[in-house]
């Protein structure tokens, strides 16, 4: 199992819509990924390592597929499309890594 | 439902042993935490966003607590143990973050 995240760096004034996120992209990028993606998860950022810090990242989802080809392949033909939507919640660039699940 | 999440970042040459990380260090935390941590998992960072780039991250665990509280409460006082193990699998420092389960 692999697992696809996308991860939003926190940035000082930066708008990031997380109830479009959670209610409308993520929804719409696991339709269009369908059987290549078994779930997702999504975060809010909170705090860094000290209580009142700043996270790291303001929000991130991680996508579980089967492996980088099954993601690939479910994702090449709607990349355009979600990518297009990024903008309706955020533009922060995001930083993206592909993960092996050593414990789920 | 929050995720402390221990993220370490990707660095030429540095160290990381990730089956002591795997079978050793983290079992030992879960098991210091105890109820404090419903469960945990781990990963192990595999690619960045172009194939054969390096990932951000060469490895990570994310801590699933009810509570900010209640994993301070089960960290505090083994803090200094868990610390002191980490030595055995890396010398890269982590960037720790906390961040809310919006969808789990």
């Amino acid at each position: 199992m692999i697992k696809v995240s996308v991860m939003y760096p926190q940035q000082a004034g930066a708008r990031f819509d997380h109830a479009y996120y959670r209610d409308s992209h993520m929804p719409m990028v696991k339709q269009r990924l369908g059987s290549a993606c078994s779930h997702y998860t999504v975060d809010r950022g909170l705090a860094g390592a000290s209580p009142g810090s700043a996270p790291a990242f303001v929000a991130a989802c991680h996508l579980f597929c089967d492996s980088i080809e099954a993601f690939q392949a479910g994702f090449g033909p709607h990349a355009q499309e979600i990518m297009a939507d990024v903008a309706n919640y955020t533009h922060i660039a995001p930083v993206l890594q592909i993960s092996e699940v050593v414990v789920g």
